[in-house]
């Protein structure tokens, strides 16, 4: 099934054998994985039908065909990611013609990145490697851990900068018997060693540059369309640090476009914080080329990214989709997060991102009142508990809702309840 | 549709109408719901081929007919709660004939509550209820708060003793919108408050003692055999604490047999931590009369209860499913956290508890070797970071996985790797 797929050069257009261990092309450039799909996918009808599966049948599989056509079904490494919940919040905003929220964070390691590690660790696996690496002081690492965990016969190594990690990053990777290493430097030597590492040696490299993590990622915006019965909704929103998961959403819609799947394209709206925006400089004077940024601080910290990894593929899918980029601050993306956790759906302030860049174009009309809309959330906000206090324990914060102290009297009860 | 179900005193047999805000009989024993299932459900054969719905229906509707026939649709407060991976770890364990593991920990507020507070959120805005209440710390008051922030018109409030809860306990519910009251006094001067207040006022009150929760959580269990295509393992495995989720089980399945849904009773199996064990006292005399216990500090703290609320209940669930309770002790439930995380399915401290449990009882050949056991996962890992980290980075612990510490030197990262 192999040779359906080929490693192409985003820059150069050079092809590579799909079964060579190689994260980029030898003119230094990003590869993307190209598919013969109209190969696989004759008919689109009939594979609508097919994904009509039985219950219970993982996403990943489902889509298979056109998520990763070339990866044998007894390879797949597998935590039965994916089917996240949908969330129609339209009452809640009647600004838009429809919000739909699709909540990634309802993932097994929670966070989206394991829509990416299905592909990236099943193909690891296919391709014989029994060690894989990154480094990540995030999701990254918690998911490449997890499938690792899950898989027979494999091994997890995760680079860290020494002494920089709190418990919580650092628990998940842990926990799922990654080999996790403090190195004494910063974290571009930490993915200087981990590349010198996995070009030495037969150990399978998933960090952003690995193309084939992509093609799992596909399966977010897909699902969606599948959730929505394949109406393709006015605008799809997400928030952008190494842009790969923008360029994934991109290629899938894509893709499905080509097949004949869907017969509309929705447009793509990716959105940054204030002070890490390399993306929307570019968008703002006709997508010039990357000048790598400081990244500032921000409270969205998995998007605090200067020099994104994924540049010229998500400029690809920005133009292919007539897509804008914005930036939010981080009172707008706290706030955001209020919102949304408000109604039960907890979330992390990086999905927060996109929420607000959503309300944002609204409000300047670049989203319009009819239009549908579907934000993708990308991790739960169980990883920040700390981060939702902080910002509820501050009377200052627009939707801060803080606790109360009173002595064990019905009568004081009542009169904070104002019964 | 009310005249489906009533409410039936465990004791003594009476019934209330089922649209009365009540939570205890005039003897003051809790209450079960009692639905005309066979009236509902004439056919078992046409309701397994009517539950394989749509994708995308949400558990809860595609088997309300079972759960709770008396719910009008237009009340159901959801937040796409269930669906949870059904694991299959039986390589790892071959011990057993299989072992599955039901990972409710992948529910919206990441714990099993979910299930029950979808039936409690939904039966209060049938009732008209506009403020729901509960006494918690931990995954009760997550839930409550967010399947209350989802409901239109409709306002939580978390009772919690002051200045005993940390960060993680705290942020769900704030975030949520609950109203979060700290009171001066401990965990059952919280319960005492909420209950006055419950009785004083149109409050509903959303404590275990509240029988509807019951009827949600019946889920679990009959989700669990349509993903096992309806053929009954030997055994389910549980936590218990408060006993609800036990309960629960067996009165799920109880109505499934009465139905002619399935055609076998499982075995239950109960496991308490070895300082909290008051149903497994009461066990091993034949079923004595509940002695409470003060619960001694277990890392298992959602199950660490000396007087469980549904003790009456599980008792009769066991009897009926040839039941058995174990205990375990905190090695063992920590150790076989480490196991179970290890796989890449990350899970809390109580669901340990279950999982050492069902590994003692195969030990001890009261489940056999060819025995099929699904064990219940009642919470994500991500709620017990601070746990996990601790457990791994102390070497005398049997399955530590600690971090390791170099320079930035290749030849230093390939010694460390034995490469």
């Amino acid at each position: 099934m192999a040779e359906l797929s080929v490693f192409r050069c985003i820059s150069c257009d050079i092809n590579y054998n799909i079964n060579e261990i190689r994260y980029r092309c030898d003119c230094g450039d990003l590869l993307e994985v190209i598919h013969d799909l109209s190969a696989v996918i004759p008919n689109p009808v009939e594979w609508k039908t097919s994904v009509e599966s039985d219950y219970g049948d993982i996403p990943f599989r489902r889509y298979q065909k056109v998520l990763f056509p070339s990866l044998p079904h007894e390879h797949l490494i597998t935590l039965q990611e994916g089917d996240t919940p949908l969330y129609d919040v339209s009452p809640h905003f009647s600004q838009f013609g429809a919000l739909h929220l699709k909540h990634e964070g309802m993932n097994p390691t929670l966070s989206f990145k394991d829509r990416g590690m299905v592909a990236g660790v099943s193909w690891a696996n296919y391709l014989g490697c029994e060690i894989v690496a990154c480094a990540s002081t995030g999701d990254t690492s918690a998911a490449m851990a997890a499938f690792a965990g899950v898989a027979p016969n494999m091994r997890g190594i995760v680079l860290l900068p020494k002494g920089k990690i709190s418990p919580e990053q650092l628990a998940q990777p842990i926990a799922s018997g990654a080999l996790t290493i403090g190195i004494e430097t910063d974290f571009d030597g930490c993915m200087r060693m981990v590349q010198e590492l996995t070009q030495k040696h037969k150990i399978y490299l998933l960090n952003s540059m690995n193309s084939v993590r992509i093609e799992g990622q596909k399966a977010i915006g897909i699902e969606t369309l599948h959730q929505l019965k394949w109406q393709v909704p006015n605008w799809f929103v997400i928030p952008v640090g190494n842009a790969g998961n923008i360029s994934a959403l991109g290629k899938g819609m894509r893709e499905l476009y080509d097949l004949g799947i869907i017969d509309k394209l929705p447009r793509l709206a990716g959105i940054q914080t204030e002070g890490a925006s390399p993306l929307y400089e570019s968008f703002k004077s006709g997508y010039s080329p990357l000048t790598p940024q400081q990244a500032k601080t921000t409270k969205a910290s998995a998007i605090q990214i200067g020099n994104p990894v994924s540049f010229k593929k998500a400029v690809r899918e920005l133009k292919h989709f007539d897509g804008v980029i914005e930036t939010v601050s981080e009172t707008q993306l706290m706030d955001c997060k209020a919102r949304i956790d408000r109604l039960g759906i907890s979330i992390c302030p990086n999905s927060a991102v996109a929420v607000a860049g959503a309300m944002k174009l609204r409000d300047a009309d670049v989203i319009q009142e009819k239009d549908e809309v579907v934000v993708i959330l990308t991790a739960h906000g169980s990883k920040f508990s700390n981060t939702a206090v902080e910002y509820h324990q501050d009377s200052s914060n627009k939707f801060a809702n803080q606790t109360q102290t009173i002595a064990p009297d019905i009568k004081e009860l009542e009169s904070v309840l104002k019964l």
